[in-house]
């Protein structure tokens, strides 16, 4: 007979009601408990689901005899939250990204390992049926030897003021691209923009390089007058766009490409256009299903910490490089401004 | 009464006979010559206009009692050629990129000033009706001030062997920018990737700042599944999507934006799409009309010696930031190395 | 103080759990018991809302305290339904299409007015925010007089076996030419043909005519590869297009238009075209608020019991036209084989 | 060696120019003579021709050494024209419809059979590589079963005083379906309004039956706010959309469709999107290498004049379907008049 599993969830913004409707919908499941530090919150919690408990103490969730733990706050609590949680006992997702930088995500690997405890990350798009479809072509061969992908996440808002477009948005594109090639990236650099906010970019590329070769570019912005979530994969024998926004024609697949020759150097072929059938499923409810088969089997679930870990690498990396970007200009601006008062 | 105007012409390549048709449809004006070393293009020439006179050498154009060259051939024979036709006191048009690096710019300018002879560059969108529109909406403060502008010219080939997908492509890009924005940029920096040929970049990111605080970028691709032009410039009142592979709805002008404000931080206005109808005219056509006007009026064409070193120097700050990032990858290795030795 | 609502629901098909999601959501307003023949429909109903009352059987509802009844089942049901719980003092809402014919509608709202009931019919799209924005286009004059009004509501499925694909899609088509036009068509004519079932039409074109000059046509299919959902009003002055399946860009006003002079007999405008920003409101939500509404104040709604009775009108002369087609082809065909055995 | 053709062209209005271009293409072939009634046209074809003959008298055409005439004057003008030149030992390309009526058409395949000469009519669709396409996988089954087929072509304009919107329009449509269905329909009705001329039809709906069951509609309109160019073949394995406005994807097949059962009565596929790769071929370019070939080989064209009889067939009975209609709505005016009189 299967388990029957508790959940507590910590966190009732954007992500947690949707996460409580998919934990809820699970078989031999149940949603115990919730904990949020806003009363109006809790109070619309209680209103449809009169039969939850509600917090403000996350002391309650964790005390309680909930089996798995859901956070779904800001980033910059998380890894007190899922500390806590794993030193608990319980089995935890953390929304993405893990954590705000790399040493606190291994150490909750680690804690997780410690206590034998799944650690799961809220990778929806590796859940997604066509980004599962897309990584099949790559891992079967059809698309050849990747060249490049080009990732753009583009819309008009939501600003926030806590994290910038890189860490808002970036994580689902380093998880798809973790997903497609199948590794991290060996570079990362990125040029980042702020433009509404002095201290918070908005706009941002970042330019990824693999050791076979691959390179990869995200482009995400809070600042585009159109919803553009489109993921294009460059292989020597087929081309993909995914077109997230598109459902009726979300993967197209190029029967068309560029074969290196001696004269002429390049020669282009050009073939069909296939649009594979995809059927829809709700990436979230399957990463709910994968939470919920982890802690059952044993077995680590696809988002795992690792993932969530290279994610956060990767992110850290864009920082870094923005960072020593930014010092090099102020070195420069110094340096003129020094010949300037040499020369008067 | 209008002066009639003889035209010669260098190079019969892709823009060559695209050149001719325009040159000949203009009033009071005839194409008298064509130079070209592949004796096959010629012959095609003289199939179809049989009244032509086509040689192989440069000197029988520059000797030809025409009132200006144009110059259609691979660019690093754009210095030599241009020098020589102003020196023979030709009016000149050359075809974009000016020339392969800014010293050489700089002296066609001059010495087209010294000779009192016309130097335009071929940079075609600075020709095209919906690009004016756009500046026009800028200048007329319709999109408010300018956050930033993206460019996408991405498509499958042509790979070129002589130069790289920034000096083939991005010319157009760095153009159109300098249209929009009636500045140059104050910082160049890119990333590009070989990917077909080992040292033949085919995939490039250009990120370019302003001193107003506008930046840009210039996504540049011979590998790509779709054929992608388009700009997108984002102000603070409106924002913009040229896409040039639309003919029915080439300009959209959003009336939407986001507004920095206390509390919250940035809010957000969505109002209605305006898609100007945009009588269509060939930019070729345009530009050769004032080359024409420039030549008999005296007055500088939209596409001067100036606008060309500026695009030269743009590509040249490109090629130098990639330069640059080379040589810190290899030293970096090289550190590596040697570290990896001394713990050997 | 607003009086409190009270409301019973009759079907649990497809329709059912939305209407009750909606009614739910009404301020002051409770559904208190569901009627299926389905015990599985009804299981559902009680799993998801244990406080619901349930049965099977019209009357539970009939003699319940309810103060309105909603009709969410086959149409061939609607009549009896409809007239027992007016009879029963109901206030009424019916879904789509009122009833099966004409003398059936005219006999329910004339039933209502004795009753002083309110009768509403579930013509969703006449609360469409994009129909009521082109409705105020079309009153206002922006588009001019006019000409012609051409609907498409295809796709693949879904086949039903109780009714055709007149009855099944036109109901939206014919209620929004009502909205827009403002009255009713002087003749209607139609085409259609069974290509699944011998005997229920899957493909339908509707011809009408209207007094001012106008004309419109309506074409439903259940057999088309992708799913279409358009309108398009052609005025003297402007045309507009709603395409219901592109939510960014609803609602397409082009300032254009063909002009009838001498010489040449018509002359072309080509202007700009606009997308209005559409705020996004739940028509069902509107809908409801409606009969709320209605029922409260007594006024009629929108989607009254006259406006129902025209669209049963309209798909009642369609049916006629295609029954006197089918005769005169039957006619024609014996006349035939008459002549044939003559000749032999 | 291949026979030397020569031509002579009537009528230099649309499509005058583009029928010389092609003919002047061909290999072994010239074009001699261009008459036409407008001494402004024959002024454009001398200045931009020299080499070729101009005059206003069709006799200076007949009367010509060409081995081949072709007829672009308006329709009105066909007949005559076509038998003089046929009687005259000419072959024969005249622009669709071919007649105004079946009788002419009639004469002059008989005309031309005696007289041992090609005729054949400008049903550049029929040259389409798309059309050819998709025709191929109706003839190979990949479609299955043709259930229908559905055709729009709509556009502003070009509105024209000599003939009506189906007579305009719809004989591309009436040679696609001729095309792709390989036979003629046995039944055909239209409806037809004018808007903006009191007696020129300027949208127009064509239904029509064949004795396969296979149905199929034809849409054209002179009144329509974008460019419509789309043919929807629905089989009952397949169906397919070729959108003449689309070259990047210009025919889709949807490997979907829709299965007669017993429960459910109809079950649905859904399966992969596929676009083939079509080599762009200017279709007027293939059409006037068939004629060249079908004169110097003694075989008929694709084109020939059986396919121009069946394509002026369909369009009278639209006519004639038309004119019944209207006498029918006569009829019943008067009949009501009547009764309105003697109700007096």
């Amino acid at each position: 007979m299967m388990q029957q599993l508790r959940f507590g969830l910590i966190g009732w913004g954007y992500w947690g009601p949707k996460l409580a409707r998919n934990l809820e919908s699970l078989p031999q499941a149940s949603l115990e408990i919730v904990a949020d530090l806003n009363p109006l919150s809790l109070a619309k919690v209680k209103a449809e689901r009169p039969w939850i408990k509600t917090t403000s103490q996350i002391e309650d969730v964790l005390n309680s005899p909930v089996d798995a733990v859901v956070i779904a706050t800001p980033v910059a609590t998380h890894f007190e939250l899922a500390r806590k949680a794993l030193a608990h006992g319980k089995h935890l997702l953390v929304e993405k990204p893990l954590t705000a930088n790399v040493a606190q995500a291994e150490e909750l690997i680690e804690l997780a390992e410690r206590q034998q405890r799944i650690l799961m990350v809220g990778h929806t798009f590796q859940y997604s049926p066509a980004i599962a479809e897309l990584r099949q072509l790559i891992e079967d061969g059809e698309l050849g030897n990747i060249y490049c992908v080009e990732i753009e996440r583009l819309n008009l808002g939501l600003f926030r003021s806590d994290i910038d477009v890189i860490w808002d948005l970036a994580p689902h594109d380093a998880s798809i691209l973790l997903t497609l090639l199948g590794q991290s990236p060996t570079r990362v650099q990125a040029h980042a923009h702020a433009h509404l906010h002095p201290t918070i970019y908005d706009v941002a590329h970042l330019d990824l390089e693999y050791d076979t070769g691959a390179t990869a570019h995200i482009h995400v912005s809070w600042l585009h007058p159109t919803k553009v979530r489109q993921v294009t994969v460059i292989g020597d024998k087929r081309m993909a766009i995914y077109d997230d926004t598109n459902p009726a024609e979300m993967l197209k697949i190029f029967n068309k490409g560029a074969d290196i020759g001696v004269d002429p150097i390049v020669s282009y072929r050009h073939g069909a256009i296939t649009i594979p059938h995809i059927e829809w499923m709700e990436p979230l409810r399957l990463e709910c299903e994968d939470f919920a088969h982890a802690i059952r089997s044993g077995e680590q679930p696809r988002a795992n910490g690792q993932a969530g870990l290279e994610v956060v690498k990767i992110l850290t990396a864009a920082q870094e490089s923005l960072r020593m970007r930014e010092q090099e200009s102020l070195r420069m601006r110094e340096q003129e401004l020094l010949r300037v008062r040499e020369m008067a």
